[in-house]
C-alpha cells in the first residue's frame, strides 16, 4: 500500500471513529493492552534484531538503552493503555452554547481532530502511546517511527490494530508506515486534506525537518533550552535545590535546565557554593566571564552555548544585572518551552510571570514538573512549544477540535 | 527596513504589548477611528490613484467596487474601530487552574499570540479591521495586502500606526510591508522564531500557495463548498426559502451555497417548483442526469463541478440515494466550512450533525450564517477550515494562546 493509500484508508476510517461510543474504544484499548502482554515474546524477538542491528551499527549505549524492550517495559506499555482507557473521554464534550436572537441554537462541541500523523525516533514505546491516546481521543493515527526500532514498531502496531479492530473499531484507524526511506517522511508530512496535523516527536534536527517541509499543520514539540533565574535575595537553599533538580535529577529530558542566571548581587553569596555542589554532581560549568574568574574549571560560553540544549551534565551561567536582564536573555536564547524565577519578590514574581513568553513560567519550583501526567492531565502526547492551537503538555483535550451545530426552525438570513 | 527587520520590530513590540492594559489599548483603537475619519481627504486621494491604476488595467467591475472606497467606507472602518473597542478584553483571562498535590499552583491564562501575519487581496477595509483585532488581542501584526490597493492600504496602515503609538502602543506594533513583490509574501512565511502565525485572506489560489510554502504556522481559512441537503418528507416551503438563501442572498461569499442535495424520494415534489424558483432568481443549474432530464435548461455537471466554488449565480444540484449518500458526497467534496439538512426526521438530522466533518453543521437553517457576528462573536477575522487551534468564526479569543503560570515555594521533582 502507498502512503497515501494509507491515509485515505486512515479518513475513511476517522469518520467511522468520530462517531463510536466510548465504550467500544475502551474496550479495544484494553484489548490491546492484553495482546500486548499476550504477544510479548513475538514484540522481544523483533526487538532482539533491532537491538542487534543498533550494535551492528555501533550505536551509543544511551541509544540502544531507549530502543530495548523488557517484560517489564511491555507491561508499562500495556499498564500506559489501561489508564488511558480509565480518562474521561474528551469527545462530544459540550464546550459552549447559545440561543442567537433569531432562535438558532448554536452548540459547539469537541470533536476529534481526524488524521494525526506522528514523527518519532527509537523510543519502540512511543508507538503503543501514541495509537491509544490517539484511539481514546477519536482518531485515525499514521505512525511513522525510526528505522533503528523498524521490527519492533511493526509487530507492535500490527498486533495492537488486529486486537482494537477485533473490539470494534474500524479498520484502518491504526496505520504504520512500514518504509524506513525518507521520503516517506515528505509524502506524510505534505498530504493535505488527508492529514489533519503531524506531531513530530524527537530531535530537534527531526522536528525542523518536519516544520520545514510540512504543508499539512505541525504542531511543533519539544526543544528545551530552559533557565532559572536566581534573584537578588532569593532563598538560597531553595534556589539550590531547584537548581540541582532542574539540572541533575534527568539531564536528558526537555523540561531539564540548560541555563542559570544569577542576579549579580546574588553572585557572591550564592555562585560559590552553588557552582560547587553542580560540580560534585558531576556537572561542567559553561560560565560567562565573572563566572570563569570565580571558578577556575569553568569553560568561557560562547554564543552558540546560551542557545544550546545541551541534553546532558553541562550548565551555562550567567550574571544579569536584574529580572529585566534575565526577561531580556530568555526572550533571546529561551524556546518557549520552561521558564523559572526563584524569588523573595512578589513584583518580581509578578513580572516574570507575565512578562516572559513561554508555555510554563514557574515562580519558586523545578522545571521539571512541565509534563502531563505531573500537571494531573493523566497523560501527554507532547509538549508544545508553539502557540498555536496547544502550548505546553498536550493531553487528550489538545488531540481534538470542535464544530459548531446549529439548529433551528427554517432561519435565513435577512 | 527588510522585512526581517519589520518583524524584528513586531516580535518586539508583540513582547510589551502583551502586557499593555486594555485601557491603552481601547483608548488606541478610538483613536485610530478618529484618525481614520480625521485623514479621510488622505485616504480618499491615495484610493483614488488605486481605481485609476486599476482601471487602466482592465480590473473587472466587481474587483474595483472592491477596491472602492468612499466616505461612508472610511466610516464604516472606524466604526468597527470603536465596536471592537467596546469588546471584553481577551487576555489575562484565568481559563482554568488546579493546585497540585505537591502544593504547586497551575493557573492556565489567555495570552496573545504574539505577532500574526496577514496576507490579504483586494479590499482595503480588511487593513483597519486586521489592525484593530490584532491589537485588542494584544497581537503585533505584519500586513501585506494585494499591489492592486497598496496606495489604499499603505495609507491606512501608516494613519492608524501613528494614531495607536500617540496613543501609547508600542512602536513597532503595527508593520505593513510596502513591498508589491511576492517574494516578500514567501520571505515573510517562513519567519519562524519572529512570526507566530499568518492568517491567509482572499482567493483559493492565495491561501493554497501560502499553506503550500509556509514554514510558521498557517490558519487556513475561507473557501467554502457548501451543501444543502433536503430530505425525503422535510418541510419543502423552508427547504426552498433556505436554499433561495442559501445560494442567492450574497453568492460571492463563502458560506453560500454551491451543492443542493436532494433526497431521491423527494425530487418529484420538491424539485420541479424549486428549480423554477432558482432560474426566476437567474440561477444557473448544473445538474446531475435526472436534474437534466427534469430540466432541460440544466447543464449536465462535471467531476469538477462538485469540487468547485462558484461563488456566483451557479448552482450544482444531484440527486442522492438518503442521508447517508449525502454525508458521503459532502466527505468527498466539502471543504469542511459549512453543511446543511433540512429535515423533519430527528434522527437523520442527529446523524447529520454527528457524521458530517465541517465547521459548521446546520439543521433547518441557512449555512449563510456561518459569521462571527452573526454568532455573537462581536468581531471576525476571518473563517478557519482547518481543524487545528481554530474552527468557524474566528474572533478575539482565536487570537490568543494560553500559558500556564506555575507558583510554588520550592518545589522540586522526586
Amino acid at each position: 500500500m502507498t502512503i497515501r493509500e494509507q491515509a485515505e484508508q486512515a479518513a475513511a476510517a476517522a469518520r467511522k471513529l468520530a462517531a463510536i461510543s466510548p465504550d467500544v474504544k475502551n474496550k479495544a484499548l484494553n484489548a490491546m493492552a492484553d495482546a500486548l502482554l499476550a504477544e510479548k515474546e513475538a514484540i522481544l524477538s523483533a526487538n532482539a534484531l533491532d537491538i542487534e542491528a543498533g550494535k551492528a551499527k555501533n550505536m551509543k549505549a544511551s541509544l540502544i538503552d531507549r530502543l530495548l524492550l523488557t517484560e517489564a517495559r511491555i507491561a508499562d506499555m500495556a499498564e500506559g493503555l489501561r489508564q488511558v482507557a480509565s480518562l474521561r473521554d474528551p469527545v462530544g464534550e459540550i464546550i459552549s452554547g447559545s440561543t442567537l436572537p433569531n432562535g438558532l441554537t448554536v452548540t459547539k462541541i469537541r470533536v476529534p481532530l481526524g488524521v494525526i500523523g506522528i514523527i518519532y525516533e527509537a523510543r519502540p514505546n512511543v508507538t503503543a502511546d501514541a495509537i491509544g491516546l490517539c484511539l481514546k481521543s477519536g482518531n485515525a493515527t499514521i505512525l511513522k517511527g525510526g528505522s533503528e526500532a523498524i521490527r519492533s514498531n511493526t509487530k507492535i502496531a500490527e498486533i495492537m490494530g488486529a486486537a482494537a479492530e477485533k473490539a470494534g473499531t474500524p479498520a484502518g484507524s491504526i496505520q504504520f508506515i512500514t518504509s524506513t526511506d525518507h521520503k516517506a517522511v515528505q509524502e506524510l508530512i505534505t498530504l493535505n486534506g488527508l492529514v489533519d496535523v503531524v506531531i513530530p516527536r524527537g530531535s530537534g534536527r527531526l522536528i525542523q525537518a518536519v516544520v520545514g517541509n510540512a504543508s499539512v499543520p505541525v504542531i511543533e514539540t519539544g526543544v528545551g533550552v530552559c533557565h532559572t533565574f536566581v534573584d537578588a535575595g532569593a532563598d538560597y537553599a531553595m534556589a539550590e535545590a531547584i537548581v540541582i533538580n532542574a539540572k541533575t535529577q534527568r539531564p536528558s529530558v526537555c523540561n531539564a535546565m540548560e541555563t542559570l542566571l544569577v542576579h549579580k548581587d546574588a553572585a557572591a553569596d550564592f555562585l560559590p557554593h552553588m557552582l560547587q555542589v553542580l560540580k560534585d554532581k558531576d556537572v561542567q560549568i559553561i560560565g560567562d566571564e565573572t563566572v570563569c574568574a570565580m571558578d577556575a574549571s569553568a569553560i568561557p560560553a560562547t554564543e552558540e552555548d546560551w542557545a544550546t540544549e545541551y541534553g546532558d551534565l553541562r550548565l551555562s551561567v550567567k550574571i544579569v544585572d536584574d529580572v529585566d536582564a534575565a526577561i531580556d536573555h530568555i526572550a533571546r536564547y529561551g524556546t518557549k518551552h520552561s521558564e523559572c524565577i526563584v524569588t523573595r519578590s512578589f513584583a518580581n514574581a509578578r513580572k516574570f510571570q507575565q512578562m516572559v513568553d513561554a508555555a510554563c513560567v514557574y515562580a519558586n519550583a523545578s522545571t521539571r514538573f512541565t509534563d502531563g501526567f505531573q500537571f494531573g492531565f493523566g497523560a501527554e502526547i507532547g509538549i508544545s512549544t508553539q502557540k498555536l492551537h496547544a502550548r505546553g503538555p498536550m493531553a487528550l483535550p489538545e488531540l481534538t477540535t470542535y464544530k459548531y451545530l446549529i439548529s433551528g426552525d427554517g432561519q435565513v438570513r435577512p
